[in-house]
């Protein structure tokens, strides 16, 4: 992912937490899972820093946004424990993955801090911009 | 947090401890999470060393006494795993939120070694001291 | 440190690297060394994004810049194994303390990726933006 | 090591510092280097409290004050690379063997901070109260 796309996206979740007044941090790795571009808003508690890493993490890892890796990670599901790989993932939503219009992945962004809802409709309109 | 108010608060845990005759680690980090007083009870078991320090991280980071933290991160709540954030966290009581008594943050306390219910009294009673 | 001040560091070491036709990472962090923002830019390798991390947090957790905390962790020097400690620090330049016109220790920048002179200028001029 | 005697060593730590007008970290480990009690006095850099922990643990583990290990440690003695085993050990000054009236072997000190010199004499005056 070029920085240029990462900025992008991150002005849009940055707008999208300012019109909803929630702190959050906001987190972009490619598509091999290295970071791109961090902020935290101020505000923001220090523990969802790496909570908005791990959720970014996660949605790259495993391609699906985090909120469905909850459904398989829970402990009555199917792959319990897969959240204790790679480093420990979140299997809670907020993160999401990012695509191309033409469906190539190209990273993922975590948003965490507020409500959850609130981290995935921050999340979901940033990653929106790649294909609007 | 300055080391005066943080001898004050372990020395109010310390006599409670032995008041009620149980043996425990005491951790008290400030508002950043960075240590700043910690002992170790004669007869506390070794493995809850780290258990206190974690209880006084979980507190601080994400600004709720763990107690609290044990609900929303429970497997069937909703943010399930976010014990496995911020290098692991803990989801059962003791670890207790330290504020001035204008309601800044100040910190966190973290208590283990005794009968939960314990543990929590003794940082409760330790944090009180900051808003007497 | 406050994400507006965090943003007007970040602009000016990226307009910086651009004017000197290298890519590098960008990394800040508060006075807790707490990361606040980050960056990479296109065709930086991605073995730098931790080297520029470490400077920043090298930078604030020692209040010096790593170009001189290098002199003190030489194995010929005072503090030799010095670097290995708080999980690993870093002992050549790009890592610069920030303060702000009073003096007030605010955080550290990391610059990694270009020449290390590069990146010591980049993190310089970044950080001169908050004493300008 | 008894919190009886962690507390008097530390007692004269502080006092020594204090009398010095240093700002330093204090960390007392026991025989096993399990730690038993540690301080951060105000004003000490943040990057000091491993390092006291490391001092402390070296100390014990090798049984040698920390300022000797630097000898054997060092890239051209004998045992180079010794300083990397045990998750990171320290090769300066500052980090003190504690031992009874006996010669019992107790744990360590390590003090991190203030000139290496200070460091060191602040550990050596706390580990004499265990022999007075």
């Amino acid at each position: 992912m070029k920085l240029s796309s990462a900025k992008l996206i991150l002005d849009t979740a940055l707008a999208e937490a300012q019109k909803r007044g929630v702190s959050v941090c906001i987190s972009i790795v490619d598509a091999a899972a290295w970071p791109v571009a961090f902020v935290r808003m101020d505000g923001a508690p220090l523990g969802v820093i790496d909570v908005s890493n791990k959720k970014a993490r996660t949605a790259v890892l495993f391609q699906m946004d985090s909120a469905d890796f909850a459904k398989v990670a829970h402990p009555d599901a199917g792959a319990y424990t897969l959240e204790n790989t790679n480093g420990g993932l979140t299997s809670f939503g907020g993160g999401v993955v990012l695509k191309a219009a033409d469906g190539t992945l190209l990273g993922g962004i975590g948003v965490s801090g507020a409500a959850t809802q609130d981290d995935i409709d921050i999340a979901r309109a940033a990653a929106d911009t790649l294909t609007a």
